[in-house]
């Protein structure tokens, strides 16, 4: 990457650091054997994703007030454990469950590449979860964040401008000096609308053999790397 | 330390983790002789200290909107440069001193004490600095916050229950889950006001010469240690 550097890289998280696909449905394959609870798990963990847009563009567009992601989750759940005629799952089941977007875990180049670019920019997830859920997967996950930007510091979702406008107000730089750093085009789109430099690498294995767009870049971003490793190799970190 | 331990610790910060007055008295020193500009620089900081709360106690009292510490600090020092008379300080020259609050140094036990803590705690200063001056200082000297609670989050300053209270709705814990750890009485006493659990350390020095209250806890806190590396010690990590 030839001129400027970024301050900050902010990272999309759910696809883009962690695996949630693989992390959600390993656990709850576990969690249906121990219990002996019969489901078409893997199902239930790409329809629960499915939720997930609808669900927060409800709040986007003021049809529901401000409701952090972890509800939006439970919500999600509720309706897909009845569709799918799940039996046998207590509230105490349920809330576990939903903590499963709390335990998900990174892409083999996540943590060290993480670790490489925290030594020269400040890092941080920019991700539609909240505080909680971020701060407690990253316990769980070993990601080295320097700051966790969670949507419910905003009040609002990706892609409003609230989101990437605000991560450059908190830190007390330009737009311009923040870098977005993610699997998913769209994501960029909305940040470089926002003035806020770009990057990114694929994440072919996102949806398991739902195969999606997203696996290669749709623009120049300022970078296009292979992962977060080749990420930091071509920051020069 | 029996029975219940804490979700989250989160940390005063000027004071208890870092050391404010030496770090800028050092640097301002340093600064004055390479630049060839006489003034009493020991002097300047600690009035420059002086004026902290009573900038605060502006906004929290709604004579004043909203205003982050970093533009609480730069106005006191240009108050204090002009009554001073400190003579040839450009623009740049102020920003670099007034960023000098980014770039404070912690005490001996504060890293090794946090890095173990943060093995088995969430942590994060609970501070009236912001989001920009709080993650500069902590890539600074070192320090491993999970997450980054600066005042901006909340639009409040300590003791505002907002912010003690803001801690555990980020976190969506209970008050009681989260301890506040400071080298303050004052701050612990507040945060006790809103149910938070409490750690007090003693940082004799931080005033240099000039002797202040907190040598010793002024009640039964939870915790009472002789720095942060007790208080792993006491807290099991």
């Amino acid at each position: 990457m030839a001129g400027k550097t970024p301050v900050a890289i902010v990272f999309d998280t759910f696809g883009s650091v962690v695996d949630w696909r693989g992390s959600l449905i390993a656990e709850l394959t576990a969690f249906g054997k121990q219990r002996g609870i019969a489901a078409d798990w893997t199902a239930l963990v790409d329809a629960w994703r499915a939720a997930y847009h609808p669900s927060m563009d409800r709040v986007r567009k003021g049809e529901a007030p401000w409701t952090k992601l972890d509800d939006l989750h439970r919500a999600s759940l509720d309706q897909l454990v009845a569709k799918f005629g799940i039996q046998g799952l207590s509230e105490a089941d349920l809330v576990h469950i939903n903590l499963g977007w709390h335990r998900l875990n990174p892409w083999p180049d996540s943590v060290p590449g993480l670790t490489r670019l925290k030594r020269r920019y400040i890092i941080g997830p920019l991700s539609n979860g909240n505080v909680a859920l971020l701060t407690k997967m990253a316990k769980h996950a070993g990601l080295p964040w320097d700051m966790v930007f969670g949507s419910d510091l905003f009040g609002h979702y990706k892609p409003d401008p609230e989101t990437y406008l605000g991560v450059a107000k908190l830190l007390d730089v330009e737009p311009g000096q923040v870098m977005m750093a993610a699997a998913h085009n769209g994501d960029l789109a909305n940040a470089r609308r926002c003035g806020l430099m770009t990057a990114f690498f694929p994440r072919p294995n996102e949806y398991g053999p739902h195969r999606k767009r997203n696996d290669a870049a749709e623009q120049d971003w300022d970078v296009v790397a292979r992962d977060i490793e080749d990420l930091a190799t071509q920051l020069g970190a």
